[in-house]
């Protein structure tokens, strides 16, 4: 990819607070919901904090394809993730996204059940801009 | 639905000028795309102006599941809607959505070939808001 869709592409999730997570329902139908930012790695894999109990997390243990999308509120521009969501309950992984406060949500700390992370692990990308599609493979 | 919380869904769509549309691509996977907000019936339907060639358009003309979402931008609150997604090529509608300029992506005119309507008609919604979820049917 050119160096300058990449340094957009980087600027857009630099600025997007809020990310959104798409799954599948039961049903078969697309779901969405924006969910916070924390950790990630480049463009390959994304960290999210939730509840073991939420919808997003029981249809991600039934169907582990997901997309996440951050929208671009200045420009006429959004990029598009496409990969498998892991629901991980490990002690390392909660441990990392654990911050003072986050007992008022989950009152049995770190390893309280209902406290688990998403980690999306991105397959191929495609950044939207200036009215022109650019897919990408994410190695 | 409570009144109030009625009266804050249609402020989040009054003041989302972009919309998140969600298909399934041909492995399975949830996709996503902003776009713009057109005219719309309440919560029931919603029009989107777009090119008959996009890969949304083809996703839709196989699978027609769906889901919308509005992000809110103050407050932690989200609408989503599932429902179908029609793809329309018929005159009358996509004349509603025309307007002034539009012969720049679409030379042709309203009758433009590669000029389309999507119509999504929701069957149920959820509004998150203050870390509750409140799911409704739509009638």
């Amino acid at each position: 990819m050119e160096q300058e869709l990449l340094d957009q592409i980087n600027a857009l999730i630099d600025e997007t607070k809020n990310i959104i997570v798409c799954s599948t329902d039961e049903n078969g139908f697309p779901n969405a919901k924006a969910m916070f930012k924390t950790e990630h790695d480049g463009l390959k894999t994304f960290l999210f904090s939730t509840n073991t109990s939420s919808m997003r997390v029981q249809q991600f243990l039934k169907n582990d394809r997901a997309c996440i999308y951050f929208c671009g509120q200045s420009k006429i521009n959004g990029l598009m993730l496409v990969g498998r969501m892991e629901v991980c309950t490990d002690h390392a992984r909660k441990a990392r996204l654990w911050a003072d406060g986050c007992e008022i949500y989950y009152p049995l700390g770190i390893d309280d059940p209902d406290y688990c992370v998403l980690e999306f692990t991105a397959e191929q990308g495609n950044y939207y801009y200036n009215l022109s599609k650019h897919p990408f493979e994410i190695q």
